[in-house]
């Protein structure tokens, strides 16, 4: 069902958005006929009013909701940082949660949120529907997506800010051609079945495939232990990859600590691009080079559409260009 | 204010625990008389009976706030998680909230808290009694003190887990030593009014004076911007200082960011041993030598004692060893 705002309480009940506000103000001047249309309109529509209005009757908490996945991971904690930053400029207290990954985790979460009265919730969701979701989006309380969308939800309910992967792809995988790389690789993360990971995989067999061929591309899902890590490289030099793009952040950070390094992924001839500009890959030597969702927009975007759904406002999904940031660890075939 | 268990109030009462107890969860075979008594003792004492008794009532929301400074320092971030690992296993939800080394921002988010009906909260405060903290601690919710105390609060009201600077501080003074530094400096973070901060400063002193007599000990406060980094640095060398003690771990993120990397700072003859073992210096070449507080038993024991108090126990203080881990930053003297 579509986010409703107060223009469509005044289209149902046939008078202007004027009149319907100062009816839900509770301004006298006000006939009681007209008010009983609003009422009507309101109930039939499911309306919720907006924060000031709400805020009040002391309906409003001015607090927001913030599942994220681990802050451990530095896309997720400037995520946080920036979605924090801009909602408590609006006077929002935020309450950051994680759910590890995990479903049970992220539904107690917002079963708990929900019996706190929670104005809404921003949510980096776990891939699929889940039962906790569904009552959370039954409250018709203001949700944003961010990073990660679900199945089957519609974006006019629940609006996604979320990257667009190819422009970063395409120059990232440009740069690798450029340095003479003929075959490339892909380690896609772990299967959270979210259509943003799957989305970020096929962005890539896209550009690749237009780049170097389909015979030349190869794709490894990776959700790696330690051990598995440097197989699945090897695996990737055998059939003669020489530049590879980490889907998943965390599977980077963790080959650069089994390989002993950036240097020693790039010592066994392999080159490669990570998504995500966390402050790791600015500091290590030499310097990871990255495929940025310019997360800071991200997370601010998010926050501006949630207060915008607070507003009454009808809520739009946006996309953030991925940037590609050529540093040290794209290098030129031996 | 200590804070009261059930043994008070029984004592208080002249009756047994057991009585006590039975009376609190309404049992019926407690006369009148006994009632009246413990009801007296509870209010005279104001004590608030345990989590389980709480929850019968439905006064307990299995909710706990968690305030950290900023989860973007890898050192509160692992904080945080480890807290939230503990309480999540003890089936309790963790809100996550951020002060930005600010009192207004620590402050706005525990009054948010308090309005939200957590059940308690564990706190790395922001250096002095803020009104906020008053009211919170005036609830007589189970609060612990995590990372850092504050002036004039009892520990027998706010329970307070911190690491011990002694160990690891001497440790990693001893180890400039035996590399031949003979003049050391240590650079003390912001000044944020923290006693813990203030205790760490004081342990090189104490540390570095035994070692390196106090004619050849250094020190410098930073909160420094960009530029003054190098500065600070500079003014050490001068001095004759060859090994530094970061005591705020993202005043040497920060150093090796602005310097080129921890090459940037040995080449100019500096060695360096910074507080916290983030991932970040296991990940970066050299690794960085570092003063570890042990943030998992950190955070796991401040969730412990947290969970002690629900359950109506005496809280008591702990203290966690600092473990110098030898890494690549501080070198034979050239």
């Amino acid at each position: 069902m579509a986010y409703v705002t107060i223009k469509d309480v005044a289209k149902r009940a046939g008078i202007s958005v004027s009149t319907v506000s100062c009816a839900l103000n509770g301004k006298d001047r006000i006939s009681n006929e007209t008010k009983r249309l609003v009422e009507q309109a309101v109930q039939e529509l499911h309306y919720i009013p907006d924060s000031r209005a709400r805020a009040m009757r002391s309906l409003s908490t001015k607090t927001v909701g913030l599942l994220v996945p681990d802050i451990r991971n530095g896309y997720f904690a400037d995520l946080a940082y920036a979605v924090q930053d801009e909602l408590s400029q609006a006077g929002y207290c935020t309450y950051i949660g994680t759910s590890s990954e995990n479903v049970r985790q992220q539904d107690a979460f917002i079963m708990d949120m929900l019996s706190q009265h929670i104005d809404g919730a921003i949510i980096v969701p776990q891939g699929q529907m889940s039962d906790a979701l569904r009552r959370l989006l039954k409250r018709q309380l203001p949700v944003v997506f961010v990073d990660r969308s679900i199945e089957g939800v519609d974006a006019e309910t629940v609006p996604l800010v979320v990257s667009d992967p190819i422009p970063g792809m395409r120059d990232a995988l440009r740069d690798m051609k450029d340095l003479g790389h003929r075959k490339v690789g892909y380690i896609s993360g772990p299967v959270l079945g979210s259509p943003t990971l799957q989305e970020r995989e096929l962005a890539f067999r896209q550009c690749a495939t237009q780049l170097f061929g389909e015979e030349n591309i190869f794709v490894e899902s990776s959700g790696f232990g330690q051990s598995s890590c440097e197989l699945v490289i090897q695996r990737m030099l055998s059939v003669g990859v020489t530049a590879l793009v980490f889907g998943y952040s965390p599977d980077t950070v963790q080959a650069i600590s089994v390989m002993d390094g950036v240097d020693g992924i790039l010592n066994q001839g392999m080159s490669f691009v990570s998504f995500d500009d966390i402050e790791l890959f600015r500091l290590i030597k030499p310097q990871v080079s990255v495929i940025s969702q310019q997360v800071q927009k991200l997370g601010g975007l998010g926050a501006q559409i949630f207060l915008d759904m607070l507003r009454g406002e009808k809520p739009e999904s946006q996309r953030v260009d991925t940037v590609y940031m050529q540093r040290g660890t794209v290098q030129l075939i031996g």
